[in-house]
């Protein structure tokens, strides 16, 4: 079939090349001229025919807003637009219903698989109507692998809502396989780290995709001397504490890896100045006496 | 080669069927007289040649202790012990002191697979002396998948440490999907989340054996209420904890999965019941006034 | 100082009882008939001298929500509204903006103290414009304690956001404490657990008014075995593990606290259920075998 | 009574002081000729008349346990030796055991207060045989104040246990404050972050001797920008997370303060240089082609 792609950067261009190499047609719109196929949205809408389906794949937040906003100019009635970035799942369902006052329908999807995803397919979850997801289902069907890696999770905002989840489960599955990296280092008993993780990758319950990435980021730095301990993290981990907290499910698995991330990024930390602090004052050199402080003493 | 096996429960019987299959001869011995080929540990060494290589698959603690004491009253110098079960590591290092004296050899390996293993191959981690490690690679390549899951740690102990590790990472990640699940089930966004969990087996970070089983465990029973959310530990987990406080190892997500399982066990727990009683305190019930409390009031 | 109190509960009513006593004259209404003085919010405006205060003292949310818009009704330019309930800090910035247009001020007050306050003061968290918060400070001065537990801690919201951490803090407090009492409970070691927190209440660096509390709970009752392990969250835990989310600051205590209370609410641990099965996938129930498996084996 | 105590240091050498102050003969020994009364632990038996009373103040580990074998020959059946440094429980009880076949009687005492305990009192923490612990009250009476701060917890080992466990609530505590902290410091809104502090000291839930050092560290450096976020830990925080997993008590907050205390002192952090790599490698970087790949590429 035939669709807009907004963003070409790395993701959108990795997906509008998978999409063509499945036979479909896809017009791409960039800011950079290097990467696109036409100048401007309104040409886009232009060169497709009714109804049309839009990919976004821009940053989240501003970025997507403001396409938003300017498609909302050049799309009609008909029109189905496919937010493909990583919107938090409550701004999807504010925007499908001003959208949908226009008669535009609007589809949010999750995607998964990086840099990968060009070669193997990206895991692809999908809210929204029934009617409009089922019209793009040529498009998520060429994106994904050939034997899975695709769910309609439910109305709007369940693509990104699932998404962000399996964010947040990935953060605790990275956390896990790099506290029992640190443990290994740590001890003086295992000879063979890198060998050690290399050896999961068959019959036992710990392997998987991240284990087999780790495996060769130990082939390429034994020891990961060229890495530093420092984290981003993306939203969606945040997020997913956040919808964990609003309903009161306990999630500290995840927002342990979500805090480890925030302690790597500091240089120096205020919460740990406070422990010093108090370490400082009752363990040897508060030494003023009570009566002449000008705290009262406690309990004097 | 030939083998003397220890144990023919579940693990150990799935794993001597593996070796012949696989053409090596295994001589039995168990308690149960249904499952063992010899009637106790005397006849075992004797059918066995000698130099003997031994492999124990008895529970951990006092059953493995004990044995390996039975043992060494009928095995001679040159003969090789192997401890597959779930010893701790500091143990490992201890007994193969002891047996040392005796001039018997002594190899710790950490058997990863469970039901599993017995088709698939198992992953084994193993830690001992280089020559006694040689001696038995015969078995250990018959026990693995054809490509892979082997690695000699380090030293007596190592194949424990690691395989211990291996679960404490296992307890992480099966708390991060737990928590991925019961966030998608408490919202009202999500319809599908199993068919969600199956998309996640292609084209996604999270995708994993651990995946692949909470998968079927989601097909037999979508929303598992045949389960209760009631889970064992089975030591490596604490040991891990354990091991991480020794060497100073930040290890919150391991950790967290640990305390999660300890929480689920308890019918009340006693350290709310401390949260509970202290919000009745301060919340309005405790209206004694100060003046007639035999409980000194605070900073009057 | 003349002021209106609207919402006279248990917080409401004492707080205006200990003002009445530092010879303050409080108007108060209610919608119970029992409790009020006046029987409307046009009869509290038309018995109040011009520029009027109003102290909030209703639930969070709607009911806050609710009086304010009907109080935008009664009230004139340069009356001043205090909100003392437990508001979240954001919803006080943009009601602080929509009453600025009309001429009224506001601050925001959070209080803590629960039913110890009308005795022995409570802590007042002031945040507002200094113009405000200084016309309202001799009703501050008479609800706190005589030498401390006042602050202007910035502009409005400052006041719920220090109250808000306060919440935090405390929940991270008691969870410590619980989670002490559970180790000595546990052990066979301790005899005197009661005694054991009373002696902590005189030398030692935990010493404190959740102690002091946490005592006289376990004098009345010093196995806690009339109270169940199972606690509310009253909403300011959870914004707090929020904010520190958005501010990237790591909480892991506070939210631990948080997630331990969502926890005891639960019957049964959809999470753990997860955990449960999965231990039950690979331990040795599914001995489907591979071949016949619908679900695909996994890497086979 | 009369006192023989080793180890004048900060804590003995202010214990003695105390000791004297309150009528009681003290003789002293250190390894430091200008603190100590007497030059030998020999001296020291002599110059004490039995049945004699012997308090350890020395540091935890190696110089407690070759005290006490030295003082095992110069000691008479019938005397009594006071751990009351910082041993682990477990081991208080071996040494009793070793201590009675020779007649001689052991009791274990945690000491809390630090600095400030020479004129406010100690809090004193006895695990013991009620004979041995009635024997030395008068001492136990003079070191703690005038109205609590003192229990007989149970039997040997439950004086150094209890205090373990005070000393993992303290960590959870001075956590929760500094977390708290840090989150008031990261947001815009509070103007006034050592005022806030300063205000909780009266009415509020949070009261409490740590948050009086904390506001006494905040007017001596209101920014603590003198101090460095980094926080040694002594040994109880970290037998206490393994007690508790010993006795499957869920202690997450404890154990999560004791991690942030391992963090803190990391340069960089070898676990989150795994979740970098990670990161690294399915983000963008890692373009190798599947088929060019030495490492297996997952599910191809």
């Amino acid at each position: 079939m035939q669709l807009g792609m907004v963003g070409l950067g790395k993701m959108g261009g990795n997906m509008a090349g998978r999409l063509r190499d499945k036979g479909h047609e896809v017009v791409g719109f960039d800011f950079d001229p290097e990467l696109r196929d036409v100048a401007s949205l309104s040409e886009l809408a232009q060169r497709l025919e009714a109804p049309r389906t839009i990919w976004l794949m821009v940053p989240a937040g501003a970025p997507t807003l403001q396409t938003i906003t300017s498609l909302t100019e050049v799309l009609e009635p008909g029109d189905l637009v496919i937010e493909g970035g990583n919107s938090h799942y409550v701004d999807d369902r504010r925007r499908a219903d001003e959208l949908r006052e226009m008669g535009i329908g609007y589809v949010d999807a999750g995607v998964s698989g990086g840099v990968w995803g060009r070669e193997e397919g990206y895991g692809i979850m999908v809210g929204g109507d029934p009617r409009d997801v089922t019209r793009a289902e040529p498009v998520f069907s060429a994106l994904t692998p050939d034997d899975g890696g695709y769910v309609h999770a439910g109305g709007v905002g369940a693509g990104h809502f699932v998404k962000m989840v399996h964010n947040g489960i990935e953060y605790g599955m990275m956390q896990a396989f790099a506290e029992g990296y640190e443990l290994m280092a740590a001890s003086d008993i295992v000879d063979d780290v890198p060998g050690t993780f290399d050896s999961w990758r068959e019959g036992t319950v710990v392997r998987s995709w991240l284990l087999d990435l780790l495996v060769r980021a130990l082939r390429e730095d034994p020891e990961l001397e060229a890495i530093r301990g420092y984290a981003q993290d993306s939203g969606e981990g945040r997020w997913t504490v956040q919808a964990a907290v609003d309903h009161a499910v306990p999630a500290p698995v995840i927002s342990a890896a979500l805090f480890a991330r925030f302690a790597s990024r500091q240089e120096d930390s205020p919460a740990m100045k406070v422990v010093a602090a108090l370490r400082n004052q009752f363990g040897g050199h508060a030494v003023t006496k009570a009566a002449d402080d000008p705290a009262r003493t406690p309990r004097s």
